[in-house]
């Protein structure tokens, strides 16, 4: 590679919260740039994204359609485009751009259907596009610790796994809910079946999944729709059994009072326990049987190699969300530019969130609501 | 009373765990002594333990049929029994004391069934006898903190109770289990139908319902028995409904390693929330709706005037679990005092956990395990 | 010993906060009975101590000459006293037990100089008596787990020690000072030169000094008198060098919002470092060099032999203030049995702190003192 | 401003940590681009770093005498300049681009005496170039938090500052020191007179002014070189008084095993104490009188307004070290804009460190080693 990788983004306009942290991330990695985007259905906002972002103006697009069939003809095409929308466009966006052979890196949840995922699946290997999903607390470098001291045998065999995901940030929008001022997360149209266990359930399946290597192999799930006139899931309760005789509980809710964004994981094997949390994102509780708790801090010099490949700041200089991000891009772009380079990938050795893994998430939130509608009943996956 | 109050003690001779807490709590409060007991069901602990406690010779019985009977017909008999045994114990010898007139303290899980409880239940009656049992961890001052918030409608409704209480400490007995050195907590034997959940799981049954008043409406089980050899019970995680619309998740496990003794409790109500950490009892995080989350201290001006009752020393001097077993005995001591001086006791009143408590855990025992048992179906209480 | 040891007490009565704590502590051990007083000098709270305690009344004294003098003369005279009072009567009523050949627990800072000190070792010694001085946090298991890691060469030799002991509990009655109100923890008369350097500066330099084996080379102290009208320090400062070349930096404060009784100690040495906090007493965190910190819980199997003496419940089961004092009562009742049978008893071997102690903490007070009021210049011990 | 702003490096090389974080604070911004560099003295890494950086050759210069004079010429010229070099050639390298009339910002310490650090801001003034000195911790919103609550009375009249920063990142280089590999941060010629006092002492002696707006009038301070080899201190504890009456304790040391980079500032107020931990850079503990002390989390709406402008992603989803360095060139570039804008710049206004406090800085450093030479004594500043 002689160049900067190019890439392009739907949605993520200007106030978008998360669209900047992917801008962000791409950026700290320095290995792409951004080229081309469609940041909004909205005029006004496009052409101050454009002008912000400094996109040419020929390819700040009006459509996404627009965007992919033009960026999919031109020679200098976007290496790959993110797709950052609310959740009902992630299928149908990346569907075009996988047509026109253009990469995707994709928000989580993949799209409202195992069907669509399945489809997605399928025309990005006949198209040989890479796909990514933006599972974004994979990219921390102690998940990426806490999956090598699975991997290595470090806790034995997983009996459970306890793990929750309590907010309260949205609290308010979701409890003085109108026409006008409902957010898009607590809309089906825009966001599906599921509210909550889309947005926040999806990262708990997804981190135990993505560090354990578990299999998922039946739920049972309460879902709760606390306050005032919305119609989705705001709390979400529900056990799990995985193929192999472990199990667990998950919790995450969006009207926990108290709790900003508090992603906890532990998991307990036979020899030890892992604990994470997100907040805490720069350490990793690692407890032995029969010895004193410690606590691994990002940076230092006994983590496994694995992980100690994505350190970018010394122990003690906290990284945050962004570096998360990055992390996740930096495993992409090393599997895109391989890729350029003419080589066979397997996207599964990059580390970065694979479209299988956006697919167990879409039939999470989907079995998870099943099972509530059904008086929450054990559903198997 | 010009006198101190008398107690007798069944079970907790010698190398017994619990017993000597309930006598450290008892002479912590210095309203009563023991003097009469049956500390064991063998010989030689039994001349040990009435030696080293100081029992008189003729108070220091060799079997609780024979303590009962001759207790009941003294003069100076013991205002009340303490029955500390192993759980299959409780029931025989609760009701024995009862129907001498003599009051009880027993120890969690009151006895095996429903039905046992509510026979001890009416004999109680009908003998007015006071019957306490010690669900240890309503006894912490912050528990009553807890209580009084809740009462006072600081939290407003509450939504969603998220308990916990994860141990590892008999991990290695309850592993490697034989005829001779398996723990009774892991015999169904002695143990009945449930052993984590009879042992952990009716704290936080029970905790919750001291604190929040809350009634569970139905449950959801699953029990995991994980190593060789045990038939009981040594991880337990159950999603239930409670009466009123409120949800939660209990997970209760003895294998659950790094964990010493962690019972955690947070009470999610529209206004606000409560954090209670038993290994942190001298302090309760509360956090109100847009405000930044506050750690109580024990000991300090704020609290309600109930918890500073039961304050023993300035905040930041530690109390532990004797303060919170000796809190529970002070409440039955006033009980008892009232009684003696002729009043009419409503024991609802007096703050310690009253028999119907008691039968509402073994209620939950026996929920959880016919859930279990029939697939972790969902179960009306 | 057929039987149970008597023990006297000075001051404590009715109100005061550390004489109950004491006797919370003796009655824990179960070894000791309370038998003697001289609790206050007020008439009424004498009678009303006597009564609560249980002390017969000819043993309930008025003064405490008159107590040592009837005591001393008693066949079954005390086998100990406590001294609870304020400050300045520790000195005058130590000798005169000590003079009656009664041994002696007396409460920190041991007396106003170091001459003080110095007589009352002689006169001891003299009397052939035990001498205990009560620094509580000595008392607490991860102490004594520290004072052994320290002692077997765990963390190599120390080169820095910072400590501080922050409150805010006095701070109201410390900044609203009147004739009647002030107490007498911030009046000279009663308290010394010191107040604060006296009251928690003592416990900084005898927990370090009592783990660490340290003796202090010189010290540089600041003292401050915050707030309208007191005259004593209510916020302390030092540098210390100890002999050998380690160094170190203490802080206390009673004007500290926020912070309850936090003491804590941190024990730098070539190979590792070992953290205390007297609010988390039931924990120990250790770091070893290279390695990630681990956290030592109180009751676990991997403590030294010598701490694990002193676990009274199981891990997780939070011990605190009374089990702190229990522990040093049980030092010395063991070093007071030992000599009743007749042994030639070196204190040093017993765990309780020793009247050497006690005049190194006064030493520390008037070294303090001597070196704020000449400008906080450097001053040798 | 129709264009991004133009910097510079000197420094920072491949392999470099620091130059690494600036260069990803910049990009964060995307107000400004890298076009010029002197990276490093050695030819390859100057060559290597050009081309990872996409720098034009014509920028790519081999001396810094160099590239300040061709770009002093260019109209095209860089904005500004960074300086991450060894201490040793901050004062060389600024003095050079203040001459050419462009802008610096500059890692600390400033330079190595106050001489020094005076001509800097008389020739930056004399050629009106803005000066800003990156005292990273400075830039977390929960500094700028901190800093409104104590301009705007929240915790009263300070009393006392607490402030600490251990790290053992560098402990064993630092014990391991030969000709060959011995780090820059211990050798006098690249560090100047102090080691840690100077790389960690004045990031405490900042964060405190910048926070506090307090004034030092005197410290007294003990330095040590614990370990082999090395001359310069690697232990550093002070004791400071303030003009107005506050007192305080600082301590750094490179040698404290088990901590990261734990720069921890506490803030005593007649009204409420604040607490700063730099590793949890995105709460901050607020304490006020007689009231459970608060946690205040980053993102949150009661924040000050002042506080709020540098959120970047809710609370809850971490922010760490890079966005520090972020809000510090977001603050630099407004006021760059602003001078290029043709408006009157005051420095004090935008939120950066100024060269005032990198004096001031370099002024703590000098009379820390000056009073520890003397014997640790008082020094006024």
């Amino acid at each position: 590679m002689g160049r900067k990788l190019r890439c392009g983004m739907i949605g993520g306009g200007p106030g978008a919260f998360i669209g900047g942290v992917h801008r962000a991330a791409i950026s700290l990695n320095n290995e792409a740039e951004l080229v081309a985007g469609c940041f909004s259905n909205n005029e006004e906002k496009i052409i101050q994204a454009g002008a912000e972002l400094g996109i040419d103006k020929d390819r700040n697009y009006w459509t996404f359609e627009e965007m992919a069939k033009k960026e999919g003809a031109r020679k200098d095409k976007i290496d790959w485009v993110d797709i950052v929308t609310p959740n009902c466009f992630h299928y149908p966006a990346a569907k075009l751009f996988l047509e026109q052979g253009i990469n995707v890196v994709c928000e989580k949840p993949l799209c409202f259907t195992v069907d669509e995922g399945q489809e997605l699946k399928r025309i990005a290997m006949e198209n040989n596009c890479l796909f990514c999903v933006t599972y974004t607390y994979t990219g921390h470098v102690m998940a990426r610790e806490a999956r090598e001291l699975v991997k290595n045998g470090s806790i034995g065999d997983i009996r459970m796994v306890i793990a929750e995901y309590p907010q309260d940030w949205l609290l308010d929008s979701l409890e003085i809910i109108s026409e006008n001022n409902q957010p898009w997360r607590a809309n089906p149209k825009f966001s599906g079946r599921g509210a909550c266990v889309a947005d926040l359930g999806t990262h708990i399946e997804n981190w135990v999944s993505y560090v354990t290597g578990l299999k998922l192999d039946s739920l049972c799930c309460n879902l709760d729709t606390f306050g005032s006139g919305g119609v989705l899931d705001n709390n979400v309760e529900v056990l799990v059994k995985f193929k192999g005789g472990a199990t667990g509980m998950y919790w995450t809710s969006q009207v926990a009072i108290g709790f900003d964004n508090a992603l906890k994981v532990r998991i307990f094997g036979t020899d030890g326990t892992i604990e994470f949390v997100q907040e805490e994102n720069n350490y990793l509780k690692v407890s032995m049987r029969n010895q004193p708790p410690q606590i691994y801090s990002r940076g230092c010099d006994y983590l496994t190699d694995k992980a100690k490949e994505y350190v970018r700041v010394p122990s003690g200089h906290p990284e945050g969300l962004i570096e998360a991000f990055a992390n996740i891009y930096k495993d992409f772009c090393r599997a895109l530019i391989d890729k350029i380079d003419g080589q066979q990938i397997n996207e599964e050795n990059y580390g970065y969130p694979t479209i299988d893994m956006g697919i167990d998430g879409v039939a999470f939130v989907n079995k998870c609501v099943d099972s509530s509608e059904a008086g929450a009943i054990w559903i198997k996956m």
